[in-house]
């Protein structure tokens, strides 16, 4: 019998205010069975955001200490504080054949490419700068300054798609969830994923 | 404004008997704006087929010219025959931003992929070399001696699937015909395809 490919890493990026979080809580609810990867941060929550849903919140001591211990697949210091994504658990899902979605910042998701070149990076870009501009104002939860550094790098960010595999653009985000979706399963079938399948055809018993 | 890029090349490719006919006629018929690849052959034409539309069929003394003049993006012999696809058709279909379908045995496929190879390389694959064995003798259009050299060739040629983008098994026609469609719709969000968009965000007039 052909060993079967891994579970795929799907690396959903892009630049602040693109709308990459909306995207992927539809995917999450289109994709039950997918592994979602929860990130560790020392940044203090968000209204309604959870600890171990959205992020694992935590000390600067603590994510350290993950740092020192290589238990993180990538960490960034980011205004002030510290996002990394833990190894264990995305390591554990692909390995079990499960597919594992990260969603993270530009920074993260090179690093992560750098280890894992055959996952697969998709970069959520606004249809505007106008309309990133609006969507991070409207979020609100940001200082006013925090915005204003994310608006000047959000521009110098976007020169980072070329390191993607896709360009999705976020007009509205039930359809380009539905991109999304078209990526991934065009990627499987992949070759590196369904070579296995010539293997089983040329070793089958008559 | 940026340069949009050209049409995609799609090469559907596989062992003989794999469906691949099949297949692209379901493409044409759900694609009708795309272009679509028709190949010079020196070999008899079966029953039902028509010049200009399943072969333009000529003379080895044609095909010879057109292959000194390099009127051809590729060429083999193949079981004694000439077959070959005129370069102009393709070339030109491409810059106009048309996307063109070539459907082509492997050693063709892979003498376009030395010169394409942003092309998108799809190969698809019987679901057992049982049926594919069935399905060339089901055909009746050959004679023994050829159906005999096809079967011993195909379990090799199935090896050269590591050569291309994408492996579909051709089960239904109908559904490998959908996954094709799959991947093409994919295809459209490369970075290659799709970073045009990115210089038109950063140089929108604010």
């Amino acid at each position: 019998m052909a060993k079967k490919p891994e579970g795929l890493l799907i690396v959903v990026s892009g630049p602040s205010g693109a709308g990459k979080g909306t995207i992927c809580e539809i995917l999450r609810e289109k994709l039950p069975e997918m592994g979602y990867s929860v990130s560790v941060t020392t940044r203090a929550p968000r209204s309604g955001e959870k600890d171990g849903s959205s992020y694992f919140f935590k000390s600067t001591y603590e994510v350290k200490g993950m740092i020192r211990r290589d238990e993180l697949l990538e960490y960034a210091e980011v205004y002030g504080n510290y996002y990394g994504t833990p190894k264990k658990y995305v390591l554990d899902q692909l390995r079990e054949g499960r597919d594992v979605l990260i969603e993270i910042d530009i920074q993260g998701a090179l690093q992560i490419k750098k280890r894992f070149p055959e996952g697969v990076f998709i970069f959520i870009v606004p249809p505007s700068l106008k309309e990133l501009s609006a969507r991070i104002y409207k979020r609100r939860t940001d200082s006013e300054e925090v915005i204003r550094k994310r608006l000047s790098s959000a521009a110098a960010e976007l020169e980072y798609a070329a390191e993607y595999d896709y360009i999705i653009v976020n007009d509205v985000a039930e359809k380009a969830a539905g991109k999304v979706l078209t990526v991934l399963d065009a990627e499987r079938y992949r070759v590196a994923r369904t070579y296995f399948i010539i293997d089983e055809i040329c070793h089958e018993k008559g």
